[in-house]
């Protein structure tokens, strides 16, 4: 494998993030880091990855292997993730030879391990659903009978996207799953399937000092797992739920001491009383889908916060920049329309000259996240409709509501 | 000279632009053509340069060589530039070769030769001052009778930044430099100085397909021919004037095939009765240090703006996203203070944590434009204020309003 790039990427006297991953978020961190004056220095697996495509410099290698790793982060002022999955051994390899690794993998665990993630809540008195580890089918009987059926199977590690959850239908259907899972050694947990209304992000950035800030709290419009919409601030939603939620994830990212980007995905759901509560679902220390929105619908963005944060810089302002910002993924479809992608970008350019357009070099697979879209404006309605219509024909070729260009 | 960057740069099926040029005009384009799934080829003349650090597919080369320009424009969609100087005779020639070159040749001679600009913009019956070509001492004599002594005398090609503008205090020094300056070659023209109250600028983006966007006129606060501020929009211009100045700066764009980003710097003066009038002071086709405000004042910035209307794609909004932005350089101190560069963005961000920092990667040199800072909001007093003491500090260290951290 070959690295490419200028020996000159990094001005001197200014920071250089070494970042681990070549998806979309490492591409955005670099734009972001191009305005401030600092450089990336990307551990790439493709030179024609998402975010290799686009660096300056770039260490192609495996996040597994450590001398990869090591190649990628010499001489950077720290090192961050655009995923959760480089082993934490070799982070802690990194740790003891005094790079600066953001967030630490002490608490990069609680994103990498679903089980962790729970009991640590839980043990911190903070709201997440019954839970329990499931290491054979008794245990997995019994936590039916707990919860009424009412059971989600999680493999413990490297679910993203909506991979490694399972909704089994009954019993029966469960002891199956979590006998053929555990024949393929898929560690597992079971927790009780939130009956939610509608499903939330918080999202925060803290750096190592303890500064911490929170974004405006979002929906989030998820299918299959995959997220499809981000609404900010999220609609309708309680003054006090708000607070609350704000508060929630700056515990988590306290007391968890995560450093960058942390995203708390949350159910809203109905308490008791009928009021609303929310329970959390799982938790990101990235920059995350639900805070792309932040582009253009925020003073500073969750990449700008990111970089700033792991590399212990003041932190920036949080206040929006437009009443409401909606976010539409651009999910590839099960067929690539016939029209070519820039066809398509005119296309809605035309029509919605207002429309941030944000796309990732990526080639198109049916399902694919391969860009998105952000609209903002005071009119939610008419916002979110717009970012829909847009993303729709990016992807479709084809307007939902029927328009017909004059 | 060594090429740098990856093959797999350019990602299939998307626009590919070749920037001529590597200062932080092109850096900034390559932010902006990252964030939309293009991708910049970029000619440089040094590797370190503040846009060649960024660049993932560099050609290092003399843009006064047809065969550099050659390599940096093959396969490219359009090929475009951050700066006026590269010879029409190559631009001809790989016109001729059915290069997409934006702007073109015939538009690009209006910002190379102030002399034809001026020329043109007179027959086209636009406000100019008066002027004369220089060829000799009798032409100068001649002039300066005519205006009585307000005399700007003007390198007609090659100046920028106040370079190549004299301002002779009498006729014998208005000789002497003309003596001089044809003794050396300098192409020279005059013309009156104009009494201006403020300097304003406005600026287009046209396509080749003829559309054309405006955004709001702003002033622009310069200091020995250098911009230091732009303050947008434009306070206190009666609505006329603005609708006038918009106007006037798509007439000049359309009549004169502009593509791209123009520019029109211009004069506010008295008129007759003491109304307000605006006179053309400069031209520039390219994305202009009075545009950075739009990075974070509005819709569509100017170096997304440029790379759409270079490709012939539609045009985007030029609503603000706040209601006053205020940009100030960073123009570098007599001398590099000697708290460190990240120390002093890190002082701002605690002071200002909504400024917008943007840096070039550039070293410290004085009078060298390093970078700059965009504030929004709706105060202008604070906004501007915030901007002009931010800017302050990243360059000398110092609060200017004697501010001290508790």
């Amino acid at each position: 494998m070959t690295d490419s790039g200028n020996p000159h990427a990094h001005a001197p006297g200014t920071p250089t993030v070494a970042v681990i991953g070549d998806g979309q978020l490492a591409r955005m961190m670099q734009t972001a880091a191009i305005e401030l004056g600092q450089s990336v220095r990307l551990l790439a697996g493709a030179p024609d990855a998402s975010a290799a495509q686009v660096a300056a410099d770039c260490v192609q290698g495996d996040y597994h292997e450590l001398v990869d790793l090591e190649r990628a982060v010499e001489g950077a002022d720290a090192v961050t993730f655009d995923h959760e999955h480089v082993p934490n051994r070799h982070l802690r390899t990194l740790l003891d030879r005094g790079v600066v690794v953001e967030p630490r993998p002490e608490a990069l665990i609680y994103a990498q391990d679903k089980l962790e993630q729970r009991r640590r809540l839980h043990e911190l008195g903070l709201p997440v659903p019954p839970f329990a580890a499931v290491e054979s089918i008794d245990d997995a009987v019994e936590f039916f009978e707990r919860v009424n059926g009412a059971v989600c199977l999680k493999a413990t590690r490297g679910g993203y996207d909506g991979h490694g959850v399972w909704f089994p239908e009954d019993l029966e259907d469960l002891k199956k799953l979590v006998e053929k899972l555990l024949g393929d050694e898929v560690p597992l947990m079971a927790e009780e399937k939130v009956p939610f209304t509608r499903e939330l992000s918080a999202m925060v950035a803290r750096n190592r000092r303890g500064e911490c800030v929170a974004w405006p709290v979002v929906e989030s419009v998820q299918a299959d797992g995959i997220c499809h919409e981000a609404v900010a601030p999220a609609p309708g939603l309680p003054v006090d739920i708000e607070r609350g939620t704000r508060t929630l994830a700056e515990t988590i990212a306290r007391e968890l001491d995560v450093t960058g980007v942390l995203a708390v995905e949350l159910f809203e759901a109905d308490g008791p009383g009928g009021e609303p509560r929310v329970v959390v679902n799982e938790l990101a220390m990235r920059p995350h889908n639900t805070g792309h929105w932040t582009q253009d619908g925020c003073v500073t963005s969750q990449f700008e916060q990111h970089l700033r944060a792991v590399l212990n810089m003041p932190l920036g302002s949080t206040e929006l920049a437009a009443p409401h910002t909606v976010m539409v993924n651009t999910l590839g479809a099960d067929e690539s329309p016939e029209m070519p992608l820039t066809e398509r970008v005119n296309a809605v350019w035309r029509r919605f000259p207002h429309a941030k357009i944000h796309l990732y070099g990526k080639s198109h697979r049916p399902g694919r996240k391969l860009g998105h879209v952000n609209v903002t404006g005071s009119d939610l309605r008419a916002v979110r409709r717009e970012a829909q219509l847009a993303a729709h024909f990016l992807v479709h070729a084809v307007w939902a509501d029927g328009y017909r260009e004059a």
